[in-house]
């Protein structure tokens, strides 16, 4: 890569640089397309048309995966799942579809708007939202593409969609066809959007000819598309033989072949039907005996696809895949490990999951309390202009948004009220029946009435690797009523390829504070004050109640780094800060999720109810740095010591801890 | 402490926090007041008033230094390597007199105004610049008080001066006393400024009585100055009653009391007939039978300024001492070291020295480049207005200000050109000589013609403590034409407060990248060129000649953090990076020194010029970082496969690099 430096006399300097910088060469181009920090790679920057091309230079083979909107709430929540799930193995991109009949550009939960808008922002996903405009006015395709912008989306996949009704006649001026809608992109928004557009390897159903389809398409291209996506296609030549006609005509971006793994019988006569495609006599006389065996059809199915995506990858034309996933899951899995481009381990490009809005690009530190709540944490930054420079320096107040709504929907737990009942307890007896929950959930061990904690107020996922590195200690502590939340070992140096604590670029070395916040009643909270004493400046410590009454010894109100990096050629990155004045907006919603989320799964003035509410009213939240990295760990010993104080004498409140 | 964080509903809490998070209470009062980087310690942000402030509440006492301008430029060079020498020991503050007579505003470098500015600027002390009012134009005073302010000055003694004839009267509505002086800087600069006024412990000899004298002080006081520094006294006695008169009529500000150590006869009756003090029977019983033995007076003036302060500290009323130096140093810091005020060794809040302007006191980031020559990067940088938020970001490209001037006052050699020859040689013979000279300077041992190579052209400082650990390996390469101007050793992980290598405040780990920069002949870098190749990522590496010609394996050019800390409740501090964009405006900088600074000193095409010539003409800058600071240095394996590469088969140079 040469490497261009304007310097301050306007002149240019060009700089050789090696383009292998984040890895050896073997294989960089596999990581340098996952890295996205500001600092770690440029990648998150680019735009999706510069991500494809740096993947086809590099050779580094893609897939992406398309959904439809869901039709009900709870359907979203399961699908928000799903992108969480599929994200994980690295998907380029994934698409949502848009369906008129759903009120596709309404801020309701399963709209097709609403539905990309929680993909981008709450799972950083790329993604790109379909968008059909006949039968629409100018004004209205203008409104949704604004709104889309604002939601920090940048792809549009740019259809005409199947007109309402028969009769339906060009209109002048009107959007006909999707070469008008490219055009009004290009012409409202410029640059700003990434279009696709579709292909048909076999021709438009109501194109003229094959030879009109193959010269519409690069018509559209020419207007302003980026890329192509194209319809289902059933043998390899099709779409080999689509390819090098657009080749010839002059069409030179990207042409990601569609692919539909047959997944059943129904779904397979449904889009055929829609698509006006003839499954191929070979195929259908494979499945017409076995029509009513799903298994059967899906096995074959995946055999089917994992075959035509080997001839297409062979080829050594297609740079990527583009999957159909009617929003299942198991089939399109089981092709993309069969053919090894899902990524079983997937590295990390920072402790956390970046987020895919623009807006957030430059993001690279966030306060530790959200560690298991990132999706609030979007929500009540959302707002924010800067990620995260001035945001958390000494003199600057974060404003956090406030979240009133507890049942938001991006932070709906995938639990039914009865599941939470039957893992937290239909009844509790007293504050131990609490800390019991608290250690079923750490061992996985199931609680009395046999049932496994799968999630907690605080962590609606399963416990992370590391914290399992813990989990004798955090066993032994939640058992006496040290409630723990959120904890980090620590780690002084250790391979940015740990499987484990592992993140960003190969080649660095990552570091950790060991970190630890709990909640815990007062009589605890007087004696650790007493013991924390013995343990200045090792130890910083934040300690504060519903009322807002608190304690720390942070410097100067100064954030703490507890994760940062070391990488080659890289300035440090230090992505999970404890923020003193962060840590004041987080209390409120870590008290408040033992009402909202807790408390109310039982009747008003139930004793289960008024147990969790005494435990909201009246402990202390705390949370406590070991800033001794390359020691070993002291926290545990601290809590030791706070309870052997307790023990030999009970220490009164101070006075400013007083509610 | 109790630390109020503002929430952005507008409601204050307040978070009660322990002032002693730099350190254990115990020291930390010593400590505090000496970090200075934003995220290290807020004080560097403090005004002087609220450095005296903090000092006093924590018991610790402070000196202070009092210098005059000198009367010409070899002077002013001096003056300024005793600010250097004499900053070292941790003075609060110094302060330069104005000379009325010397064009004390001017822009000469030996004016009032323009040492103040250097001492902040160049020499990172806080510094106060005197100002006297008799005889002056309120214009005049304004231009001289914006003038102070743009250079970066805070602070101003505001002084009446003395009239210029013996028939000088009040001048209605012109500036008759300090106190007008006092009230015309809060009433044009409100309060940018802190103000110093002068009290006389036995009375103004201008003063009606000793009580209108302390009354008058009392209106300064109140028409504005923040504190007092006194007449030079001779019994402790003295100081203490004009103390307790002060506080008597409600003057509540610092007092601090000016200390004169005797350091000769002439000085001692030539100052007392100035300020119009007698000097008391006893001593001068002493002194005139030892007034020709200067030594004798001046160990005499020790003890006895020792004896004095010791009473003054004792009584508890003191928070610091004034030292009127007479711009030497040897009396003061002799009688400073008996009192333990003295620090020999001091803390380094950063790597780098800090400098008092005001516009820079949020840096904390800086090219390695310029380690050895810290002035020129301040003056190359004096136009930027932030520090470095935002400045050593990816795409952003620093705009370093020209330096044409080589022979810039502040950047002036203490060597004179004899001296720089019999260090350098009076006669080049070819390159090796050049070799010579450098393995002289790294070794310390004297070169052919017993001379010992005290400076170089880019390090005019005896070497760095820490560049010691690396002697025997870059004598070994210096010999063999591998010409090191810069270099660290990796370091992973060492305690804050090591002697050599420490920095920050306590409690702390530091680490660095292992870093060596030097110039070299074309051969030498065909083959190191191939050998790096073997090295990547590990090592980065900066390559370039005078003619811009350049290779670099930085990835998307960002800089690459060498130095970082890690220190209790804080942000990664990561003071010292190695900048791409940075390093071709060192280059223009480093290769001009062997022209501007060695070539010169020999004839025009003289031989000996022509070698120098030849080496600015073909020699190759390189810098190189060897990434993976947990381990042994590769850096000088680097250089030896270099080396071996060479011997086995010379390399051509890659076309890019070609002059």
């Amino acid at each position: 890569m040469v490497n261009q430096v304007q310097r301050a006399d306007g002149s240019w300097q060009s700089c050789k640089s090696d383009s292998s910088g984040a890895g050896t060469s073997g294989e960089s181009s596999k990581e340098s397309s996952r890295c996205s920090t500001p600092v770690l790679d440029a990648d998150r920057a680019d735009r999706l048309q510069d991500k494809m091309r740096k993947r086809i230079e590099s050779g580094d083979h893609w897939f992406s995966l398309e959904f439809f909107p869901p039709r009900t709430a709870s359907g979203a929540v399961n699908l928000i799942s799903r992108f969480d799930r599929m994200g994980s193995g690295g998907p380029l991109f994934i698409d949502i579809t848009w369906h008129p009949a759903g009120d596709p550009g309404s801020d309701k939960e399963t709209s097709s708007m609403m539905i990309a808008s929680t993909a981008v922002n709450y799972c950083g996903l790329e993604s790109i939202l379909h968008l059909t405009c006949c039968n629409q006015t100018k004004d209205k395709i203008t409104g949704y593409l604004a709104k889309a912008k604002h939601l920090g989306l940048k792809n549009i996949m740019a259809l005409r969609g199947d007109p309402m009704s028969a009769d339906w006649e060009d209109e002048e001026g009107g959007f006909n066809y999707a070469i008008d809608l490219v055009k009004h992109i290009r012409s409202e928004f410029d640059d700003y959007f990434d279009i696709c557009v579709a292909g048909y390897p076999t021709g438009h159903p109501e194109a003229e000819s094959y030879e009109v389809d193959v010269k519409h398409l690069k018509e559209k291209v020419d207007a302003g598309a980026n890329f192509v996506i194209t319809q289902l296609f059933f043998r390899a030549e099709s779409y080999l033989k689509f390819l090098e006609d657009c080749r010839t005509v002059g069409i030179t971006c990207p042409i990601l072949p569609g692919i539909f793994p047959i997944q059943g019988y129904q779904s397979l006569c449904q889009l055929v039907k829609l698509s006006k495609l003839e499954v191929p006599e070979e195929i259908m006389k494979v499945i017409e005996p076995i029509k009513d065996n799903d298994a059967a059809i899906r096995n074959y199915g995946i055999q089917l696809a994992v075959e035509m995506c080997k001839l297409l990858l062979e080829s050594g034309k297609v740079p990527g895949l583009h999957f159909y996933t009617l929003n299942r899951e198991v089939a399109t899995m089981e092709v993309l490990r069969q053919l090894g481009l899902w990524i079983e381990d997937p590295r990390r490009p920072l402790p956390w999951a970046v987020s895919a809005n623009p807006k957030r690009k430059v993001e690279d530190v966030r306060p530790i309390f959200w560690a298991s709540r990132p999706k609030s944490y979007i929500y009540r930054t959302q707002e924010w202009d800067e990620f995260p420079n001035g945001r958390w320096g000494n003199s600057s107040s974060p404003a956090f948004g406030d979240l009133n709504d507890y049942y938001l929907f991006y932070l709906k737990s995938k639990s039914s009220k009865d599941a939470l009942l039957e893992m937290w307890g239909e009844e509790l007896k007293n504050e131990e029946s609490v800390y019991e929950v608290f250690t079923c959930y750490i061992t996985a061990q199931p609680n009395r009435d046999g049932r496994k904690v799968m999630c907690m107020p605080w962590n609606d996922e399963p416990l992370a690797q590391e914290t399992n590195l813990l989990k004798d200690e955090l066993e032994k502590v939640n058992r006496r009523g040290v409630l723990t939340i959120n904890s980090q070992p620590n780690i002084n140096g250790k391979s940015s390829t740990d499987p484990i604590v592992g993140w960003g670029p190969p080649g660095g070395y990552v570091f950790q504070k060991a970190y630890l916040e709990f909640f815990t009643s007062s009589e605890n909270v007087s004696a650790l004050l007493e013991v924390l004493k013995k343990y200045e400046p090792r130890v910083n410590y934040h300690i504060v109640n519903v009322h807002g009454h608190n304690r720390t010894n942070a410097p100067d109100m100064q954030p703490n780094a507890v994760t940062w990096g070391i990488f080659p050629g890289r300035e440090i990155v230090q992505p999970t800060i404890v923020d003193p004045v962060s840590f004041m907006y987080w209390k409120d919603e870590a008290f408040a999720l033992w009402i909202e989320q807790w408390a109310k799964l039982y009747e008003d003035e139930s004793p289960s109810r008024m147990i969790i509410k005494y435990i909201h009213d009246n402990y202390f939240l705390v949370n406590l740095v070991d800033n001794d990295f390359p020691l070993d760990n002291c926290l545990w010993q601290v809590i030791d010591d706070m309870f052997e104080q307790l023990d030999a004498s009970p220490q009164a409140l101070p006075q400013e801890l007083l509610s």
